[in-house]
């Protein structure tokens, strides 16, 4: 997880996102909010184009899958039926003395000496309870124990000591004794202790005592008196003003992550801290009205499966898109964009039916023969081949906007690492300058999340397919029992996971089993679900390049050039003419360009040296640049344009290379390139 | 603000919405959550041309705005800049009886009795008590006051009575003096009851009192009864198991908004009410942590004003937009999507210089001459016609896109309704089927928010004008010291309006007045600000209408026609075979939809008659139907175009009107009306 300190090129993107407007950090004004970042001009044409590109593909361009743009603050309900409120949230743990909040998982392991404090009480108070040791206000009983623990733990001289500890020289022996693994009587030892402690504090009069308990681990070669002074912090920020310090013992650790790095300092134990971000509804922000930010843009897909199914007179296999905002309260978001805590979503819910559905209408599921596109849908396509359609599809989609697929990685998910209901999982992995990273997860979730919904909304999620039930009376007797046999263990298996009494389930599965008969199932889902602000940053990464040019003076200079896919590029073309203070050239330049962003992201740029402005569109990644000059007018010099007049020079962006285009033909050139 | 209990067009409206998937009640199968629409299949398209609609012609096809995307959570100090964290709130106040929270201004006005209560003490520790009130016990003053009040307030026979009150038939002369008016020590009467009340609680062994006050208001004709068992409620909810309340008399009160209309009872006093949804950012949730999500859009144009202006080249005057979501916490959230508590901002900040800063570089500010466009904007134009000029530019967005000049309304604020750094705002209203509401306000706000921002971040929000430098050295110095001093009163009002000590503020307003000279102002801002969800239900509610048609038996069927712009349109086309089992019909017809579909949102549909086809594109507002027929094939019959082949019927929406377009004619035909 530890980044490069130095990451040269992820430091050159983000100056230039800064510089050109593409990226700013949030409320930089005033010293930014960790996780969050802003898109300026150029960025938001970019995510623009980005967006629009998913959606056309996912939605305009398809028949078989609708749109749906859902509100960020759902009813929290669909957080409990999701998993989120329970489960969607990381380990965190604070330190004892400084409470910064740690991943737990991510703490670094340490090895050293582990010093035991069992709890701490005011100095002069027990110089008085000492005093009273032997007196007749103790029990017999504490009075031996308290006496057996003076002896264990190398107290000192009664009255002139201020620490019970271990700050004097010990014999081997008494060395041995303080180690948990040697110490026969630790329990004992620590409920005595603690037995004292709770005496100092009920007998008020004798001061304050602290019963919590405290370790700190040092390092080889570290002085022990560090452990005693973080102890003595310890007990002090507990509210004992001169703490003397129950020690336990010493206690030899490797590779624990139970302390904090930096201070050696015990650690509280993880706890898991959810990662959403709650907020509260309505007037009043009573624990009914709390409320959260989605997490996930998919969820309100499964929640309004019922209503867009019966709206947009789709049949299953569809599926319903949705892009927007997420939210996700990263304890340590990092790599700039990728991991922050504001973020935009893509993502696709793909209904199909089960494969017993499948194999009841067409007689077989179709089995998938080895990798790649499997070609156009077809009815008999069980959810493995749908799964591998929409793996390539999506990586098409990233092709199409130049991410060549060698500058990708798919990553297919082990039995292990899946989640129960998840039939398989891949990750497209794009190579980042800090990492091979995932931009895409497509996963074959099952029926698994309508059947949360359907579960906990009492509402039915089913749907009913006439087709089904048709083919499936139509089935010889053997074949629906091993039909019914199987759905009935797939949904058995949901039903018991999800905590469901057995007997319960069962009766269940059987209803559900009998219902595929009548041509009634859940429907299946396939999930491509992808980050718009990751592939950003993919897109950037990809784009950026330098060249270095040397002029005629010997005076090299390196630039920066951002090759975007003229798709996604936020400028499409640059209409320039070549001088400024001409005002025929200016008038055209205008009126080309007036005709070009009709249609188009179009710039126009009149002040500089005409390689400067070619120079300055390279870096924002514009893949067109057209310069009106003095041949627009005139006529081509020569080749074979020679003499033709209306035309432009068009200079492409990634090799400098220029050629004519007479101005009739520039915007269905441009058009055929840019879409 | 009450609304009619029927409004037959919304319920229509709002019926087709969820029919046909444009608006779906947020999270509808948990039961909905109050205030959160999602936009269905259609709806999502809806927005979507909305949305692009108002970027391209705010920032493609202007040279003078940029577009920005920031995030929705930012960093807490922006909103204390904009006044957002102490001035953005309801007035709240609960119901002391059911906790329900009210919106005080929105609560009825009622006349009535309201009877007064004090506090209340447990029955049986009162008796104790009391059985004590003449004993050693009770302070000698104390003694006394008690006795007086008792006097005072009726109470019955000693040790008998559970009631302090009014329980019982009162003289004439006894009923005045309840009436805070004629009763003299009332002050003194209510101290003298908390006085015995904090006693009773004092000596714990006599149980628990409570001194809160209660009141509880009847209508005419309602029994006094009803007031003690309110009153006695009241005291039981704060922990008296059986309470003896202590009556203080009665007051009639005229047109009060003090009690819940529902049962009488006392509001608390109104507290105002922060409409920003809170929520806390990373691992802790310290005060430290607090952040909101945003309530508009604009605040981010501000924070990230000079991010924009360094990067993007643009020079004052020039624009930043943006759109997205926006968050209020709104106590009632009503009418359908338009006041709802997440929604969609459209938002300009058009930054303009000063007109000091106009008038030093052109010699004069130009005067607005009447209403009405003001035309291509010109450099001597002061914040007035800058306004003028947004206001009319927005109405002829709207126009643009359907919404007639007939069913807007201009709604200039009078000066009394404007904020203090507000120099006119125009509301731009459209008449819903529940009442003419805004849809867009054009504020002409002054250089209020950047200089809120430069003196709450410390960062100069500033900009330095090379022209204006020059010119105003070139001044006679009467006019410089003209300008400057008129610059040095605006900004000495905004400070001393800001809270800053008027001798602090004149330093700084003369600094400013001096930088002025040298080049350097903050800019001034003009804001359109328009809400998409509102745009959209005023687009629905626009292109609603009802065909009655009676067919040839004589009965006749009322059916839905969304008259929507072809732009805002969320399909563009239908394309249609007139017979499904044609297959040439049918593949010719599928044809042109692959063709058009990658131009523009085209539907392609084989089922049903063709009549009922073009009713269920009429439904969803489908501007243009096409359909594939035999004379496409046999060429058309008759008619000017009379044996011509490759032709479709090209239907109208609106009158039903059917023409014949050559198929290679369609895409540009299309293209010219739906762009």
């Amino acid at each position: 997880m530890a980044e490069p300190k130095e990451n040269v090129l992820m430091e050159k993107i983000t100056s230039l996102c800064k510089r050109r407007g593409f990226i700013f950090q949030s409320s930089e004004i005033y010293g930014g909010i960790q996780g969050f970042w802003d898109y300026g001009p150029l960025g938001a044409e970019l995510k623009r184009n980005v967006k629009e590109l998913w959606w056309s593909t996912m939605t305009r361009m398809r028949d078989d899958v609708v749109g749906l743009e859902a509100t960020i603050i759902m009813h929290p309900a669909i957080w409990r039926a999701s998993g989120h409120v329970d489960t969607f949230s990381d380990p965190m743990c604070d330190c004892l003395l400084t409470k910064k909040r740690f991943r737990a998982d991510q703490v670094e392991p340490q090895s050293g000496r582990a010093f035991h404090y069992v709890g701490a009480c005011e100095a002069t108070s027990l110089t008085e309870f000492l005093a009273k040791l032997d007196g007749e206000n103790l029990p017999a009983e504490l009075k031996l124990n308290f006496a057996e623990l003076f002896q264990a733990f190398s107290y000192q001289e009664r009255g002139t000591s201020r620490w019970i500890s271990h700050d004097r020289q010990f014999s081997p022996s008494e060395r041995a004794s303080f180690a948990f693994e040697t110490l026969a009587n630790r329990e004992a030892c620590t409920e005595n202790i603690k037995r004292v402690l709770a005496q100092l504090n009920a007998q008020k009069a004798l001061g304050k005592a602290c019963l919590d308990n405290y370790a700190v681990l040092l390092p080889k070669g570290k002085p022990t008196e560090s452990a005693l002074a973080s102890a003595r912090q310890f007990y002090l920020s507990r509210g004992i003003t001169d703490p003397v310090v129950f020690f336990l013992g010493v206690e030899p650790l490797e590779s624990t992550t139970r302390f904090n790095p930096e201070n050696g300092s015990l650690l509280t134990p993880p706890v898991p801290f959810n990662l959403m971000f709650k907020t509260y509804v309505g007037p009043t922000a009573t624990e009914a009205d709390v409320a959260y930010l989605r997490p996930e843009t998919a969820q309100a897909i499964f929640a309004q499966f019922k209503n867009v199914h019966e709206t947009s007179r789709q049949k299953v296999p569809f599926g319903v898109a949705q892009m927007g905002k997420a939210f996700r309260n990263e304890v340590t978001p990092r790599n700039y964009t990728f991991r922050s805590r504001e973020f935009e979503q893509m993502e696709l819910e793909f209904f199909i039916k089960p494969d017993e559905a499948v194999e009841a209408v067409t007689g077989a599921v179709a089995t998938p023969a080895g990798k790649g596109h499997p070609g156009e849908p077809q009815s008999n396509w069980g959810w493995q081949l749908w799964h591998q359609y929409w793996v390539e599809e999506r990586i098409r989609f990233y092709e199409g906007i130049g991410l060549p697929r060698t500058t990708l990685e798919e990553y297919w998910q082990k039995p292990e690492e899946l989640a129960h209901y998840a039939r398989a999982c891949v990750d497209i992995l794009f190579k980042f300058p800090f990492g091979t990273q995932e931009l895409e997860g497509i996963a074959a979730r099952s029926d698994f999340d309508l059947s949360q919904h359907e579960r906990c909304s009492g509402k039915s999620m089913g749907i009913f397919d006439e087709e089904l039930r048709t083919a499936f009376g139509k089935l010889p007797p053997e074949k629906q029992t091993e039909l019914k046999d199987r759905y009935y263990q797939a949904r058995l298996k949901y039903l018991t996971k999800s905590g469901i009494p057995v007997a319960e389930a069962g009766a269940a599965a059987q209803e559900d089993a009998d219902g595929l008969a009548k041509g009634q199932y859940i429907p299946h889902v396939i999930e491509p679900s992808a980050g718009v602000d990751r592939l950003i940053l993919a897109l950037l990464a990809n784009a950026f390049s330098e060249v270095t040019e040397t002029d005629a003076k010997g005076k090299s200079e390196t630039r920066v050039v951002l090759k975007f896919h003229p798709r996604v590029a936020p400028i499409k073309v640059a209409v320039l003419p070549l001088l400024k203070n001409k005002p025929e050239l200016a008038a055209k330049a205008r009126a080309i360009f007036e005709s070009l962003r009709v249609h188009m992201m179009a710039f126009h740029d009149e002040s500089g040296s005409i390689g400067r402005r070619y120079a300055r569109q390279d870096e924002v990644g514009t893949p067109f640049c057209v310069t009106v000059d003095f041949e627009t007018f005139e006529g081509v010099k020569d080749g074979p344009q020679a003499g033709q007049k209306d035309t432009v020079t068009l200079r492409h962006r990634d090799d400098g290379r220029q050629e004519r285009l007479p101005i009739s033909e520039l915007l269905p050139w441009l058009m055929a390139r840019v879409k």
